[in-house]
C-alpha cells in the first residue's frame, strides 16, 4: 500500500517552484510505472507535464484525475517558521510550500489509484494527468496534455481535479464549475500641457476615472442558478506624473472580471467597447483597450458525476458537500471541453502564504474519499 | 550707456541653473555699484539674492523692479542647436537658456535704471531686487529679500516684475494679477485581497476614481471681474499594482487648482474636505488628503500703476496692452503684500524649452519701455 502521507512529504521535498519540475514528476512517474501505469512526459514551452494511463487504450469507461506539482514562490522566506521544502510534521500538521496546493491532493489520488489497480483491478481505465504549469501562465500545462491526448485519441469519461475546495471544514464543499476570468487594459490618451493653460491640453485622467467609476458601479447580473453574481475589480490605475504643474498625456488602468454563465468574454468585451465609445463621445479623449481572457465560465450541472463524488465525501466525512462555483480559476476550465469535470479536495490552509500546511489526517481522509469514488465508479 | 543686449548676453553666459548663482548676481552687483547703487547680497537657505538701491534710504517715492537670474535646467541638451550658455546671435535672435525667462528682462530694467540715474537723476529712489530662486521652490528667493527689507525698513512704492508677459506680440499684454495655485494629494486606503473573493477586500480605486471624476467635473466659478474661471486638473493617479488578480490596498492621486479671487486656498480646502467626507460615507473607503499652497490669487486693480505701464507700452509699441491675470505663478505673488505690483515683459519664445531665444530688437524695445515708465513715474 502506497502511503499518501509519505508520498506528500516526498513531493513537498521537491523544490518545484513554478515552472521548475524539481523532481516531482520524475518521482511520480517512477511510482506510477511501478504500479503498471504507462507514462508519457509531455513537455512543451519549457514546462514539464506527465500523462499516465492504467488499462488498455480506448477503454469505454475511464476515470481521470488531474492535478499539478508546481508551487508558488516562497514569498518572505525568512518569515517561514519551518523549512519550506522540509515537509516537517508537528502537532499533526505537515508544513511546506505545496502542502495543500496541491501536492497532498496529487499524493492522495495517486495512492488511491495505485491501491485500486493493485488490490482490485477495475473493468476500465484510469488516466492521471499532472502538470508543472498551473500556478504560472498555464499556457503549456494541462492544455499541452489535452492537446497531446487529442492527437493520441486518449479520452477520459469523467475527470476529478484534486485542488483544495473546502474553505474551513473537510468535506463541506466541492466545485462543479468556475467563473470565467478576463482582464481589460485601458489606455486614455490626451495632450500634455501646463496646468496654467488647460485650454491647450487635454487631460486623459478624468475620462479614465469616470470609466472606472462607471464600470465598478455597474451590476453585471444578480447571479444565476449555479453562480454568485459576476464581479469587476479595478486592479490598477497609473499615470506616473511627478510634476504637479503638468497635465499628463496618458493614463492607464486595468480591470479584472470574474463572470458567471450569464456572460461570455465576447459579450463582456462588447459591453466594455460600448462604455468606451460613450466616454469617447462625452470627453473627446482617445480611449482604447486590449483584453486577455484567462477562461470562460463553465459548469458541470449537478448529475451523475457530482452525485458520485458528493456521496463518497458524505460517506467518509459525514458532511453533504455544497456544490459550489466560487473562487478563482483552475485547470478544470480546460478539461471541461474534454469531459465532465468536478473538483474535490481538502481544506486550503494558508495556500500561497508562508507556513502553508496540511492536517496529516486529512491527507489520509482524502485518499479514502478518492478510493471510494473509484470503487463506486467502477462498481456501477 | 549700458547696452541691454550686451548685458543680456553676459548674463546668458552665466550657467545659473536654479539654484546656482552662476556668476549672474556678481556681474549685476558690479554693474549697479558702478552706477552708484548700494548693493546687499541676501543669501538664505543656500540661495543667493541681490538687493540694490539708488537714492537715499527712506525716500517717499521709490520705483521697484523685480526679476530673477536663475534658469530652468537644459532639458534634452543634445537637442539644442546652439550652445545653451552661448548667447549666440543669429538672424536677429539671441539663443540661450534664460534668454527670455528672464535675463533679457533683468538686463533691460538694469540698463533703464542705470541710464536714468546717470543721465537724469530722479527725485526719489529706485530699488532693484533680483533672486536666484524663482524657478525652484521660491522659499528663499524674493521672500528672503522682502523679509530683509522689512527688517531694514526698506520700502518700494510700486513694483514692476519683468517676466515675459506677451503671448505672441510685443506689447499686447501686461499682468495685473495672478491666479492662486494649490495642490491636493489624496490617499485612498482599502483592504488588499484576491479578486476572486471581493467580499473579503475593499477596493480603494473606484472611490478615488469617483472623487477625481467629481472634482474634475465641478464648475468652480464662472470667472470674476479680472479673472478667467478657476480650473482644476488631476495631474496623476497611481496604484502601481502589476497583478491582475489582486485588489490593491491603496491608491493615490493629485490635483492642482489654479484659482481666482472668488476663492482662497482655505475655502478650496474646505470644499475638498467636504467632497472627501461625502465619498467616505458613500464608499466606506478611508480617504485622506494633504495640501500644498503655492500662492493665493491676487490682483492689483486697474489704476495709476497699470495706467503708467500701459501708457508706456502703447507709446513704444503702438499697442494698448490687455490687463491680464492669466498664466502661471510669479514672484509678484509675494510682492503684492508689500506694494502694488504689475508684470510687464517681452514675448516668451520657447520658455523652458530647448533653443530658448529672444528677438534682439525686443530687448532694446523693452529697455525703452522701462525707461519711459521710469521717466513718467518720476515726472509725475
Amino acid at each position: 500500500m502506497l502511503d499518501p502521507v509519505e508520498l506528500t512529504a516526498k513531493l513537498v521535498q521537491c523544490p518545484s517552484i513554478t515552472p521548475e519540475e524539481g523532481g516531482a514528476l520524475v518521482l511520480l512517474q517512477g511510482v506510477l510505472e511501478g504500479a503498471g501505469f504507462t507514462c508519457t512526459r509531455i513537455d512543451r514551452g519549457g514546462v514539464s507535464n506527465l500523462f499516465a494511463r492504467w488499462g488498455a487504450a480506448g477503454n469505454a469507461k475511464v476515470f481521470g484525475f488531474n492535478g499539478h506539482t508546481d508551487v508558488v514562490p516562497l514569498g518572505d522566506e525568512g518569515a517561514w517558521t519551518k523549512p519550506p521544502f522540509g515537509a516537517v510534521i508537528e502537532d499533526g500538521w505537515m508544513y511546506g510550500r505545496g502542502a495543500t496546493d496541491m501536492k497532498s491532493g496529487v499524493a492522495a489520488f495517486v495512492a488511491a489509484a495505485v491501491d485500486l489497480v493493485q488490490t482490485a483491478p477495475p473493468e476500465g481505465g484510469i488516466i492521471i494527468t499532472i502538470t508543472g504549469d498551473e500556478e504560472a501562465e498555464a499556457l503549456h500545462g494541462t492544455t499541452a496534455i489535452l492537446d497531446w491526448m487529442e492527437q493520441q485519441g486518449e479520452r477520459m469519461s469523467v475527470c476529478l481535479v484534486g485542488e483544495p475546495t473546502a474553505p474551513e471544514v473537510m468535506g463541506e464543499m466541492i466545485k462543479i464549475g468556475r467563473r470565467g476570468s478576463m482582464s481589460a487594459f485601458f489606455t486614455a490618451r490626451g495632450k500634455q500641457g501646463h496646468v496654467a493653460y488647460p485650454q491647450r491640453s487635454k487631460n486623459p485622467v478624468p475620462a479614465l476615472a469616470r470609466l472606472i467609476d462607471r464600470l465598478s458601479s455597474a451590476e453585471l447580473d444578480q447571479g444565476t442558478d449555479h453562480f454568485d453574481p459576476s464581479t469587476l475589480a479595478c486592479t490598477t490605475f497609473d499615470v506616473g506624473n511627478p510634476a504637479t504643474n503638468v497635465v499628463p498625456a496618458e493614463a492607464r488602468a486595468t480591470v479584472n472580471i470574474r463572470f458567471n454563465d450569464a456572460h461570455t468574454s465576447a459579450s463582456l468585451t462588447e459591453w466594455l467597447e460600448k462604455e468606451l465609445a460613450t466616454l469617447r463621445d462625452e470627453t473627446g479623449i482617445d480611449l482604447t483597450m486590449t483584453t486577455r481572457v484567462s477562461g470562460e465560465s463553465f459548469v458541470t450541472p449537478p448529475g451523475p458525476l457530482s452525485d458520485l463524488i458528493a456521496n463518497a465525501v458524505e460517506a467518509e466525512t459525514g458532511l453533504r458537500p455544497e456544490l459550489s462555483t466560487t473562487g478563482g480559476t483552475s485547470d478544470a476550465r480546460f478539461i471541461k471541453d474534454h469531459c465532465p469535470v468536478v473538483e474535490c479536495g481538502l481544506v486550503g490552509h494558508r495556500m500561497h502564504q508562508v507556513d502553508e500546511r496540511v492536517r496529516v489526517e486529512q491527507i489520509e481522509q482524502l485518499k479514502s474519499i478518492y478510493s471510494r469514488i473509484l470503487t463506486d465508479y467502477f462498481a456501477d
